[in-house]
Order: structure tokens, then C-alpha cells, then sequence
């Protein structure tokens, strides 16, 4: 560094750590031109001071390294509390003026940037999808290196800088998330720069990382596989030192390792550099407050000084605070940062807060897909072949892969084989930077799919692919993906936001792809068996979340090819990996899909008209359980008059106000009636289906049939059973609820209960179902 | 160990791997007297032998040192898929037969143990309830080592032996537990011996930790804080010789560490010892099938020979594997082990199979509890006093703590005091092992409290605490308690599973305490808004789950009284922290919980009788902004017939049938009638009040407020009016539904939207809400 560049930083840090310290507490007189006054305070102070200076402290110093080296960069901020740290920057390099025009880029724009903050009508506390440069909300913590690292992937001239919090640091996805530097191509990958920032406290407890011998925590991020850099202190002056040198030394090491892998020289993994910057909690700010210690506590973790407005001592203290950074020598007469200030940015779309890369959907692509229905297995007749669904899927998405070799990934907990997603291996591999073996199949130290035994990481770094205007799948174990239960609320919430904010553009749709599902885990037991995820996802805001059932193979693809396409859901597709019959062939799949919902006349016998039972069903086992059941009652009762509804979308049974994809209570009365009983065999927990159609007419005469928390290690047939889904349960249900069939019936119902019993005592005698059950098919 | 020792030793494990491989694969012909045919052999072959014999090589060595060093020690299998092995030691040790007597110790028991195991009728594929020893199931991955560490918290004469899979120990909450030492008391607590098992692969893919170089591995765990001693090989002679080592050495450090600590010799924090063991997965089975590779890859991980009925060649090599075992030397002519494997085993309850610990309820003491109605609030009058509700819960938590001392924990992630339940500092510390400064509060190296950064580690400590016999909450912030969907959901599971075991004992409920709930995050904004736990936890077995929304201060005492002595539950009570108007004596709150719901009299106008409308709430802020809604009609109306219902008890308003809280058709008509207009306002989304209720007569006329997923940073009366849950939004319902309000009100129903305009004004203005919001009470 030349003599001149501390001394800049330093300016450069203190208007950002002024700009904070306003937006926490200011109403008026942003400049202090004026003695400070209680009326100049806001009336409830919200903000989280205690980590800002330290984000703006590795803000300034990476615009320099940005500068100096033509980096194109962006900034992660584990500790998303302080958002006032990433809202002074985006100010400070002016692209806070160009995406908020009324938040001008002089001293009524400034303002108006601290009347806002945590101000009804105004903007969050933390940062969030609001805030230009970023992708990441850090609300609920420990998701930032995983992201991190998402938008490093398939990005090979990008770093993404990332703040860790030493309080989210002792979270469990934050843990496992220092390992994906082993799944990072240092060839077709960009990097990823961790700074570890210890300041010691979390909200009223000191960190862990932060209480441990400098030696255990260097031995700890070695052996994570890092090679850090450590700059400790509190001395501002000799900390820019520091922090230069440390920046220096650690972008050095980045370009080496990059130059060595993608000129062929090494190709082994390499230690990743990263930075550990331990400096106070709350630095710059006020150290001692009504006579208790403050800077470099946890009582610097909101706002140091809390009685600002009724305690002249604390409006004196703040005053002192706020002229410690020396405005009048920040900024120019008109409020705009003085030259010198503004110089230390980098221009354009080198500025992290206006990097295109943090606002995805600029940089997007639409996914080169090949026509799904030549993938589409033959169906000349419904319920006789069979087909794996998601095998099946997979010669699709092995295309989509090659198509797309660096614009896709699918993630996976070590399950895509599992889920039986086979195909893509074909295509790719999955990349790992770890050491490989000879026995190994499909690991490659680059590669499209993604597996870590841990659905955090995958969704992590799908979330920050997804971010930064790219592709992908989360394939998952049904019963598992509940362990991402608060990313996806998360997600779900940053995307309901980004569509009140025209200048973030449309990202594609995060995927899901739930495999192995709770009716096909009957060989893994109880643990494995939960379809709760669903009730999970409705509960978020209509306009971003779908949820698919598709019974088949055609219609898994015709679904599938349709979320790729989406933008700004989430998506959650059910399917099978069992081998299960056929229905639908892929025009009928098309429209069925297409519809979302309908009467499938060929194994309705109501004649287009006038049920006494309408039998519903939404998701691949029901469907089968149901249609066997119509088959039964075909045999039983040959006049009864049964309609079949099939449901793949589940949004279409609620009403059109409570969600985009809702059905008119017409066409909902024209495919259940109003009148008749409806048997609803459902893939999840009954409540959901009620819960969708409380509204409707007909809702009195809906009996839902679903999972009921019963299973274990069993046969598939005794799972259905368990739970009362099953085709004979079913033929019960209509007996019970068709007063046309008179008193003729109670036999046939106990004829029923008995093969319930005969075919349960089957399989606890041979340990699988009986032939019958395993080889039936739709009669012709 | 003697020339004998290991010799011993290997036949223990012959014994167990012969009895694991028995159970995936035998029907009949259990000690192989005939030649293996295919009729002897499962239909199905469902099981996980790849982590089972490394998980019986463990389990036989640490038989050793149990009986050495008369050990009080428990066995945590985080590699829970390795099912087998569980259920073959403790056969081995006489426990299976003793607590199924049908499965006796005999060649009959043995057919049926391997015949019950992943069969219809039988038991799990994992470890699992059913499996005498177990703490944990490990059906979903990730919490083996949290659950090891709360088994040893306030067990200072226990060793908990942890085997950590090296796939579990890629998820986040695994990653986040090697932290646990950090916050073990070598005074007051056990000892963990965490054991990692690198077997090098998954389903389908290598491990990390497997396949990072040595010096690596070794950097992390010295890292976590751990002193690692390896065991590597694949040659059982040696390797028995180096584990046996490698334990001896780790339980003298055990044994060093206690005692110094308990002597007062040492007081600082001392690298606890652990063992890495690395050894081939699926060791011992067979080497090559079909010409791959088989033992020590991903081929083992499941099923190695999977073509046993059908292939001849698959068929003479599972013999020749199991006879490789050299069944006759192990077991006697009755089928009974022989006497120098028996002699392996200890006696009585110093088995792992047989340890009172491994079924907590055999060990539980009731807490002692001070009367909670000493802690009331005096409250003369509804709705005009003030009370923190959960500072309030802390002053009787406090003194629960008191009386309790080595019984009763409080978890939290760095929330306890933020929650307000700050007087149990007076009575005890956060326990924290690492550095403790001047600056630092209520922290010390033992303490009560537990708080760490990360949810999954509160609740897997806390449910390690409790299946171990004792009692403890877990407090959090309402929306961050989703982070745990997933293991609140397997924890339910297994409680749902042990009430059909009379043999384990019931345990203390696992309570949690949701604070700082989604209405009064309004200063954290959108992220920290989410109330949706609450229809996870209505997904599980009713007989296992509570929710309680107590309305004020009283309330909550008397619900968290009711917890504290619940057993075998999940009870879930949502309580506000902020300021909040008492509404009931302490009498009317017992009452009141005791009913769970019931007509608030004092609140109401219809004179016991024939209501005009019925407002419904549950929560703090619903019942708040109902009885605000009462207010403005009887100004309004004072004609008006208003009845006012509050819910404590979620599950009343379920049909008997479903929960056994639920009340019966002709009580909740008598609160709710049948056909007059019900406008609930509740705390979460809206859809679980439809869901509970759609089966009562009056449901048609049900109309439900509640979290509608808009919020962001703004003010409390803010977040109300955003969600059209505020007083005047519920006037305009009530407006809405009541017909005999005729036409005469359309000005009425226009002021009360303008006042809503004009409030969002004034904060907009203000910052905060108008005076008379904040200073609203209820009028006398």
C-alpha cells in the first residue's frame, strides 16, 4: 500500500460507519450542522450496531483490492443484522440513488436513507432482498458460506467474498458449510474468500470461536482445509495494515491456485485462504455507557445507547460519537461524499452493492431444454406397463445437463442414485475434490451434480446458484427434506418480497424433487415416513409456492419440464422411484398436467354425469389405491355410478382468491358436486386437503384418506393399511357413505375387513405382499 | 490385555456379525445345522450391513473396558441403519430375551430374531425404540453426538460412547455438536467418548472426512477441541490389539481429566479424548460379487449379496460368508452363545443393552416444584395491569432451578435473556468451558442454562437429557424453531412408539416455549415472522402433542406448571415477552387452563345466552385485539349481543375423535353455537384453525384471522393491521357477518377502515403507533 491508501480507507470506513450510526438513530440533521436535539432522534431505535463496523471494515478494504486488482466481487454478510453496513455502502457508491431515486445521492437523500431504516413504510432492519448487492438476508443465521459458495459455482472469474459471524459460525449449517471448498472446482469454479469475523459476542453471550485458543481455532480451520490469515486488533490504523496485507497475501493465493488448476499445473486441492478478523464488537463506538462497558461487549449488539431521547447525557454521548468520525470532512456542502470517498469505490458494476451477479435474474439464462416428450415412455393403454417414474425423469435431465454444462446443477444428499436419477451420471459427474479411488464411480473433481450428506448444504448452495441467475434441482428423501424446513420459509419469503421490487429481475424456480416418499419407505421404517413438507410450503404466500403429485412417468416429465421453466417458485414436485403403472400417455399427460386436475373418464363409470361416489386421488400411490378400488367396486357393485378426479396440482382445489392457480367453485362443483360423497385418497396428511377445500360447497361430503403418522419397517400393500388408504379401506369408505346401496351391503363391507386381515396375516407369513396386490393391474 | 484378551474379543464379534448377517438374510436354519437353501432365505432382503460390523467391533471392545473398569456406560449408534448390530448384542447379552421373552436365548429365539428383523409384524431395519439400550434412533442423520452429550450433562458417573458415522458427520447439526465439549462440566457432568467411524462411503459416494490426507482430519478434531487416537487397518488381529490400546488410553485421560477437575487440581479446559477408528465398510463380509468390488466400497452399504434366492452363486457365497463366522465354535447346541462370549458381556445393568440410562423413565424423579401460584401477578381487574409474561414464567423457573439442581435444564440459542426469563441468572449460570472474561455475565463453567448458538444442539442436548431421565425447556425465538422441524418430528416419533412399550418407562415431555413470537418481531422484520411450527407439530400422534397460547401472565405460570409434570409429550406454549395486559386472576387462570377454552364472561354482552356474534382468540396479541374489538362495539352497538371465547388449549377445539383434549359436538356448539357468525383471531396462519374445526356444525360460519405471511420492520399495531388481524378490521368482520347490524352501519364499517389509514399514517409519521393504541386498556 502506499502511505495515502490507510488513511483513505480509513475515510472511506468512517462515512460508512457514520452513515450506520445515522440510520440507527436519525431523524433529522444528518450533517450535524446543527447541536443535536432530542427531536433529531428516532422515536424507537432499531438496528444492530454491534457487528456494522466491522462489515464496513472489510467493505472498504475489499473496494480497494477491487480497485487495485479489477475484481469482480460481491459480498455476503453472514451477520445480516447490520444491515445498516450494507445499506451506507450501497449509498456510498451511489447505487443506492440509482435504484431508489428518492433517496438522493446528496444531504436530503441522505435524510431520508436514516429516517427510513427500520422505519414503518421504510426499509428492514437487516439487510434483505431490498437492498442492492445482496443475495443473502442473514435474518435467520448460518446459511452464508453456503451461498457463498453457490454463487461461486459455474461463476469461474467471480469471488464472493463472505462474512461469517462468529454467533452464526455456531450454528450446524454454518459448520458443515467449511467443507464445500471440496466441492469446488478451482478450474470451472470462481472462489470463494471467507472472513471469519470474531468480535466476540452473539445478543448476550460471548461466541465460541471466539473463546478458544488461537491455536485450536488455526488447527480447526486447517484442518476444514483453509489456510488463514489472521488480522487481530483494535488500533484502526495499524488494523488497515493488517487487513491490506492479509488481502493481498489471500487474493494472491486465490490467483495461484486458480492460475496452477486451469493451466494444468496442479491438480490437487490446495488449501483456500481465508481471513480471520477479530476486532471489538461495536468498534468506534461508545465505550463505556452509564458506567458499564460497552465497546467490545454484547451490549454493543443493538444500540449502545438506548436512552437517547429522555437522557441529555446519552444525546451527548451519541453526539460525541457521531462527530467522532468528523462528518464535515466526509462530506461536501451538499451532503455527497467528498471526492476522495468516492474515489475509493469501484465504478459501475465493480461495485459489490451493484454487482449483477447479486441481482441473478439480470444475469439469467433461460435453461436449453430438449422436448421432454421424447422421453415420454408408451402408454397405449392406461394401468398395464410399468415405469420407474423418476428413472425416467433422469434420461430427461441428463440432457438437460449436457445442455447446459454450466448453467445446471442438481443437488442431492447422497440420494440421486438412490432416487434413482441414474441417467445424468451419464452426462456428468459428481464433483468432489477429495481424494478418489480407483472403486469410486462418478466422482470426478468436476462435475453438475452435487451430493454432501447434508440437505443444508444442498439447499444452500442451490439457493445461492439459483441467486445469482442460474439452474437447478434439489432431489431429495420425502421424509428428510423437513430439515430445510426454515431455508425454504427463508427463501420463501426473500422471493415474496422480490416481487414488490421491480428492479430485481426473475430467478428461476428453486425444485424440488421429493423421491423416496413416505408410502415407499416402508423398508427404512417410521423415521423415513413424513409427507409434512407440503404443509409446510402452503403456509407460504400463494403467489410463490406450487406443489405437483403427477401419477406417472409422463406426467412427472410434463411437470418437471414446466418448473424448469418457472421463475420465482418453489416448486415442489411428489413422485415415485418404485416401478408403478402407467396411465397416462404424454399428450394425455400434457393435459391432465396442463389442467392440473380432472375426471379421468376411462375409469370413471358415471358417464360423464350424475356420480353417486366421486373418488378422488392426488399423488402415485392413492391413484393406484383408488383405481384399484374403482376396480373393485366395478366387480361389486356394477350400477354404482363412480367418477374418478384425479389431482396432480394442488393448488387447484382451493378458490381463485386464496390462490393464483385456484378453481372456480364452478368448475370445483362440476368435477366433486356439491351433493355427492367425494372419497379423497390423499399422498399426505388429511388436514391439508380439508384445509384447501373448507370453502367449497361440498366440503360436508369430503372424506379424506391420507397418511396418519401409522408405519414401520413393513411391506408397501401393509403401509397403504396401516393408514387406512388402501383399495379395500376405500370400498369401505363408499359403502359407508352411499345410502344407495341399501342394506344389501354388510356383508360385502366385512368381506372386505376380511381381506384386509387375510392379506395383512399374508405378509407377516411371507414378508411381501401377496401376488394379487403385487401384480395387479387396470383391467381391459 | 492378556495374549486371551483379544482372541475373546474377536469371537465375541464373530458372534455378532453372524447374528447381524442372520437377520438380514435368514428365515429358518438359523445356526446353519443344514446346507443353506433359498427356502431358508427372505423374500425380501432389507437391511444396512455395510456400518455393522464396525458398530459390533465397537460394542465388543467396549464390553472389555466395562468390565475392566467397572464402567457405567450407554452405547449411541449414530449409524442407527446398523439396526443389527444393536439388536444383536443385546441378545448376545441376555437383554433381548429378557425383555421379549418370546425372542428367547435359544436356537428358537435366535430364528425368530432374525426372522422379526425388517419383517411385517416384526421390528425396524433401525435401531429404533423397540431396541433395548437405545437412546437414539439415527434414522435421520445428524444428532448422535448432541444426543451423547445430553445423556452425560448431570451424570458425573457416566461414559456415553458415541459412534459417529462419517456420512452423519457431513451434516450441519453434527458438524455444530464436537462443539459440545465446550459446554461439559468435567465436575458435574459424564464423560462422551465420541468414536468416528470412517468406513469411507455412503449410499453411493465417498465421505469427506474419509478421504481428506490424515494430517488434516487430525487439525479439524484437534480443532473441535478433541484429542483423536487412531485405530486403522482392516486385519482384525491387529486391529484389535490397537483398539484396545486406543481405549485404554482415551478412558485413562477420561479417568485423569475427571479427577483432576473434581479435585480442584485443574480448572482449565482440557482436550477431551476421542477415537478414530478406520476400518473397511462392510468388514468382513463378502470381498467380490458378480466381479466388483464389494467390502470397503459403497456396495456394502446396504445388501451385498442381494441375489441370494435367486442366484446359486450369490446363495453359496452368503453361506460361505456366514460360515466364515464359524457359527459352531460360537454357539452351543442349544443355540445359546457359549460360555466365553457370554463371559464378554457384563452383568446386570452394567450391559449397554441393560442400562437404566437407555430408558430414561426407569431413572426419572419428578421434579420438585415450588407452587406456582406463588408467582402470580395480582390482578383486580381484566385488562388494566401490565406484565412481561415470560419474565414473570422466569421468576418460577428460577426457583425450579433452585430445587432442582442436577435435574432440570434450560435450553436456548443465546435467547434466554432476550426471552426475559433473566431471573434464572439469579439462581444459576450458562455454563461455558472456554475462555470467561470480566466483561462476561452469568457465565461459568457449570451452570444450568444451556445456550449456544444453534438450535439443533439445544434440542439435541435437551433431548438427550430427557431420554435419560431428566427435565428441561428449551426456549426460542417462535420463528427459528422450524430449524428443528425435523428432529422434533423424529422425537415424536419415537414417543409415539414407546407407548406401545410398556417396558420403557414414560419419560418428561419435551417442552418448548416459544417466545418472541411473529406479532412482536416487528422490530427484526420479515425473517423473524413465522408461526408455522405449530402445524408441523399438529401433523404428529394426537396422544403426544400440546399447544397452549396462554393469554397473560397467570396463564402462562399455570400452563408451564402443567408441563413441567407432563410426561411423554411434546408441549408447545406460545408467550409473549413485551408488556402485555394481565386479563385473569390467578384462581381465573387455573381455571381457565384447566377448561382450555372458555366464554370470557366479563368480556361479554350476551348475557350467558344467544349471541349476536362470537369472538373467538387465541393468543396474546388476538386476545388483545379482540377484547379491543369488544370495546369498539359496545360503543358501536351497544346492543349487540357479543361473546367472547378464548382458546389456551389448541387441541379443544378438536372432536374427541381426534384429540384427546377434544371436545365433544355439544360443548363446542354451546361455546361457538351452530349458526351465528364466529370471528376467531388467531396467533398463527389461519388454515389450522379450518383445519381443527372442520367438522363442527357451526364451521360454515367460522371466519378466521390470523398470520397472513405480510410483515416486515414496522411497528406492533402495524403487524396486526398488516395482516387484518387489528380491532378495527375485526369490527368491520363483525359488521361483515351480522345481518341484524342491517344497513344502518356502511358509515361505521367506513370509519373503521379510515381509522386503520389514518394509524398506518401516524406511524408512518411517528415511528411508533399513536398513543392511544399503546395505552389502550380494557374499560371498567
Amino acid at each position: 500500500m502506499t502511505d495515502e491508501e490507510p488513511r483513505r480507507i480509513d475515510t472511506y470506513w468512517r462515512a460508512a460507519n457514520y452513515l450506520s450510526v445515522g440510520q440507527i438513530y436519525l431523524l433529522g440533521n444528518p450533517l450535524l450542522r446543527e447541536p443535536l436535539t432530542r427531536d433529531d432522534i428516532k422515536p424507537r431505535l432499531l438496528g444492530h450496531w454491534g457487528t456494522t463496523p466491522g462489515l464496513n471494515f472489510c467493505y472498504a478494504h475489499l473496494n480497494r483490492v477491487i480497485k487495485k486488482r479489477d475484481l469482480d466481487m460481491i459480498y455476503v454478510m453472514g451477520p445480516g443484522h447490520g444491515g445498516p453496513a450494507a445499506v451506507a455502502n450501497a449509498w456510498l457508491e451511489g447505487t443506492y440513488s440509482e435504484v431508489y431515486p428518492d433517496v438522493s445521492y446528496d444531504e436530503a437523500g441522505m435524510r431520508r436513507l436514516f429516517r427510513q431504516f427500520s422505519f414503518p413504510g421504510g426499509i428492514p432492519s437487516h439487510v434483505a432482498p431490498e437492498t442492492p448487492g445482496s443475495i443473502h438476508e442473514g435474518g435467520e443465521l448460518g446459511y452464508s458460506l453456503a451461498h457463498a459458495y453457490g454463487a461461486a459455482f459455474d461463476n469461474p472469474d467471480l469471488v464472493v467474498a463472505c462474512i461469517v459471524g462468529d454467533g452464526e459460525a455456531e450454528t450446524g449449517p454454518l459448520a458443515a458449510s467449511w467443507h464445500s471448498g471440496k466441492f469446488l472446482d478451482p478450474v470451472k469454479d470462481g472462489a470463494v474468500l471467507p472472513i471469519l469475523h470474531l468480535n466476540g459476542y452473539k445478543i448476550a453471550n460471548p461466541t465460541v470461536l471466539a473463546r478458544i485458543p488461537e491455536e485450536e481455532l488455526v488447527q480447526l480451520l486447517d484442518g476444514y482445509g483453509y489456510m488463514p490469515f489472521l488480522v487481530t486488533g483494535d488500533d484502526p490504523a495499524s488494523m488497515h495494515h493488517k487487513m491490506a496485507a492479509a488481502l493481498d497475501q489471500a487474493l494472491d493465493e486465490i490467483a495461484e491456485i486458480q492460475q496452477g488448476a486451469r493451466s494444468g499445473r496442479t491438480s490437487e486441492r490446495r488449501r483456500w485462504p481465508m481471513i480471520v478478523l477479530r476486532s471489538p464488537k461495536g468498534w468506534t463506538g461508545p465505550k463505556e455507557v452509564d458506567g458499564l462497558p460497552v465497546e467490545n461487549t454484547w451490549r454493543s449488539h443493538q444500540v449502545p445507547l438506548s436512552g437517547v431521547r429522555d437522557d441529555p447525557a446519552h444525546l451527548a454521548l451519541l453526539e460525541e460519537w457521531l462527530r467522532s468520525y468528523r462528518p464535515d470532512e466526509l462530506f461536501d456542502g451538499a451532503g455527497r461524499p467528498v471526492e476522495e470517498i468516492r474515489a475509493q469505490a469501484p465504478v459501475g458494476e465493480r461495485r459489490m452493492s451493484a454487482n449483477p451477479h447479486a441481482n441473478g435474474g439480470l444475469l439469467l439464462k433461460p435453461l436449453v431444454l430438449p422436448d421432454f416428450c421424447d422421453y415420454a415412455v408408451p402408454v397405449d393403454a392406461p394401468g398395464k406397463a410399468v415405469t420407474e417414474p423418476t428413472r425416467q425423469l433422469g434420461t430427461f435431465l441428463r440432457d438437460v445437463i449436457r445442455a447446459n454444462p454450466s448453467n445446471f446443477r442438481i443437488m442431492g444428499a447422497d440420494e440421486t442414485a438412490s432416487n434413482r436419477l441414474n441417467a445424468v451420471f451419464d452426462a456428468t459427474d459428481r464433483v468432489f475434490q477429495g481424494e478418489l479411488l480407483p472403486t469410486d464411480e462418478h466422482q470426478a473433481p468436476s462435475g453438475q451434480v452435487m451430493e454432501v450428506l447434508s440437505e443444508h448444504l444442498c439447499q444452500g448452495w442451490l439457493e445461492g446458484y439459483l441467486l445469482t441467475g442460474r439452474h437447478g434441482l434439489f432431489n431429495s428423501y420425502e421424509a428428510f427434506v423437513h430439515i430445510v424446513d426454515a431455508m425454504f420459509n427463508q427463501h420463501a419469503k426473500w422471493l415474496k418480497v422480490t416481487r414488490a421490487l421491480p428492479w430485481r429481475r426473475p430467478i428461476a424456480s428453486l425444485n424440488y424433487l421429493l423421491s423416496s416418499h413416505v408410502w415407499r419407505q416402508d423398508h427404512n421404517g417410521f423415521t423415513h415416513q413424513d409427507p409434512g413438507f407440503l404443509d409446510v410450503v402452503m403456509n407460504k404466500k400463494p403467489e410463490i409456492v406450487r406443489v405437483y403429485l403427477p401419477p406417472d412417468a409422463n406426467t412427472l416429465l410434463s411437470v418437471g419440464d414446466h418448473c424448469l421453466r418457472s421463475r420465482d417458485y418453489v416448486n415442489v414436485v411428489v413422485a415415485g422411484k418404485q416401478p408403478a403403472l402407467d396411465w397416462l400417455s404424454m399428450d394425455e399427460a400434457i393435459a391432465h398436467s396442463t389442467r392440473g386436475i380432472g375426471i379421468w373418464e376411462w375409469a370413471s363409470t358415471d358417464g360423464g354425469a350424475d356420480p353417486d361416489v366421486v373418488l378422488a386421488c392426488a399423488g402415485d400411490i392413492p391413484t393406484l389405491e383408488t383405481l384399484a378400488a374403482v376396480d373393485l367396486l366395478r366387480q361389486l357393485f356394477p350400477e354404482l355410478r363412480v367418477r374418478v378426479v384425479n389431482v396432480v396440482d394442488l393448488m387447484r382445489l382451493q378458490p381463485p382468491s386464496q390462490h393464483p392457480h385456484g378453481m372456480p367453485d364452478r368448475d370445483y362443483d362440476a368435477l366433486f358436486t356439491t351433493d355427492k360423497p367425494v372419497i379423497f385418497a390423499f399422498h399426505g396428511y388429511p388436514y391439508l386437503i380439508h384445509r384447501l377445500t373448507y370453502r367449497r360447497a361440498g366440503h360436508d361430503h369430503l372424506h379424506v384418506r391420507g397418511y396418519k403418522e401409522e408405519g414401520t419397517t413393513t411391506t408397501p400393500f401393509d403401509m397403504v393399511m396401516l393408514n387406512d388408504l388402501d383399495r379395500f379401506h376405500l370400498v369401505m369408505d363408499v359403502i359407508d357413505r352411499v345410502p344407495s346401496l341399501g342394506g344389501r351391503v354388510a356383508h360385502i363391507r366385512q368381506r372386505m375387513a376380511d381381506e384386509r386381515l387375510r392379506l395383512r396375516a399374508y405378509t407377516r407369513e411371507h414378508g411381501q405382499d401377496a401376488p394379487e396386490i403385487q401384480n395387479w393391474t387396470w383391467p381391459h
